[in-house]
């Protein structure tokens, strides 16, 4: 069977790796990019037959960059996986803990391990671009000195020893990522789904209780939302665009119907795509 | 008069630094701390008079752990502002364009000015700590061959030199902060508002609609919202804390009207400031 070409951004053993692993197995030939733009700009020009990008993090909010290239590139999303962002402290092979002078990670990774650094004051926090790069790195280098903070994957794909495992302070720490189909569809390796969700985007007109009038439409047919947020439409008082995730199929009738009803409410409706709730 | 004592995240020269200065001119005196959770701490400890923190980015969305402490530590807002994300290129006074090799910054900085690098390839990216602490080592070190990207603040801070102003790629990059308020009373530099907002929390009972149910409380009172964001209770399915803000002074009729009612739909409400409307 043809490996599916999958486009993400980070190197090889970033998170987003995870998360291709958890939505199509090992069936995905992953295909790393510098920036989400890339991502999805291979997908609409066909090098890739998907994309994974993450959306939201629990502790850093959602990535409004993503829902911007969603809304401009158009890519359907047919599933959703949350990752749990766990730090593990990965070294080149018999390195042991007491001959750790340093570590690198990017800035993000190691300003969420602040505890394992205060417990280990002789060793100094490095920054650097990726985290699984900073893997790549030692083990390019052979340095007998330093470690690097990332994913479990990175460990492995670079064959380096993980010396200690989940040292990030806060464990509330997940990554919601979605699926994107290209022209050629990829079915993501899922259980018969039971439950369905459907991610929109719309926007409403510039009058009082426009978003209540906009969400009636949804709990008329007791629609339950999963997720809503706001963005203001930068030059445009008043304005604002709505990310909304609710329980339903798109071609169920009354998700058919709520639909329906919001466009004639919203000055813009766009649905993102509909999939099986992940976990 | 005495200087109020302000605290905030990052190096001198950081953008929260900007932000205080447009909250409070040159009344204030800034105390830099290295985390979040320490700059809450020490205004309940009375170590500092007032806080300014980052609450959300239009690129990067919404900084749920400053949410969380908002939560935690009680401290109410007084006054919100945004400020414009400009990237300049810095360097030690003397130091000419054509001598640059390597430009140093925060990862978040540096990408956000690909072009720049694109454009410029003889030049390379280094990640660093910090915007401000990236000029600091520049001029620390008198390095000749580099330059570091920061806000403008941060060149006047450490006597360094603007080499060229606003590279970043996207100048729709803005950051909202609050200002908060410890048992001193601190008054933020402001003209006669008036236009008000109120920011509140609040957590719905797990039922279908509630969200919609809560939204009425406001929607009847023809208050209009500038601000909704769900974010999801983690190990509690189907519960989430709703961040919502209004335009509205907290004691005007309306909105007490308005608080009273959602306080009968919601869980839990919690009212975190009610302030004039910053640009």
């Amino acid at each position: 069977m043809k490996k599916q070409r999958v486009g993400f951004q980070g190197e090889l053993g970033a998170f987003s790796q995870e998360a291709v692993k958890q939505l199509l197995g090992d069936r995905a030939e992953v295909v790393p990019f510098t920036r989400f733009e890339e991502v999805f700009r291979a997908l609409r020009l066909g090098k890739t037959d998907a994309a994974v990008v993450p959306i939201e993090n629990t502790l850093a909010g959602s990535v409004h960059e993503n829902y911007d290239h969603l809304l401009e590139f158009n890519h359907r999303i047919v599933a959703e996986t949350s990752v749990r962002i766990v730090h593990n402290l990965i070294a080149v092979p018999g390195v042991r803990f007491k001959d750790l002078r340093r570590v690198y990670s990017h800035p993000v990774a190691l300003s969420q391990c602040l505890r394992f650094f205060s417990e280990n004051r002789r060793i100094e926090k490095v920054p650097f671009y990726d985290t699984a790069g900073s893997v790549k790195m030692l083990m390019e280098n052979g340095l007998k000195d330093a470690a690097a903070i990332a994913s479990s994957v990175a460990a492995s794909i670079y064959g380096a020893s993980i010396l200690r495992r989940s040292i990030e302070d806060d464990r509330r720490n997940f990554t919601r990522f979605f699926l994107l189909n290209g022209s050629r569809r990829v079915r993501p390796a899922q259980k018969a789904a039971n439950v369905w969700k459907t991610s929109i985007v719309f926007a409403t007109r510039n009058v009082p209780g426009a978003l209540f009038r906009s969400l009636s439409a949804l709990a008329l047919r007791d629609l339950n939302l999963t997720k809503i947020e706001s963005r203001p439409l930068r030059g445009k008082p008043w304005e604002y665009l709505f990310y909304v995730d609710f329980i339903g199929r798109e071609d169920e009738q009354r998700v058919q119907n709520a639909l329906h009803h919001l466009a004639e409410t919203a000055d813009f409706l766009r649905v993102l795509g509909s999939y099986p709730r992940g976990d």
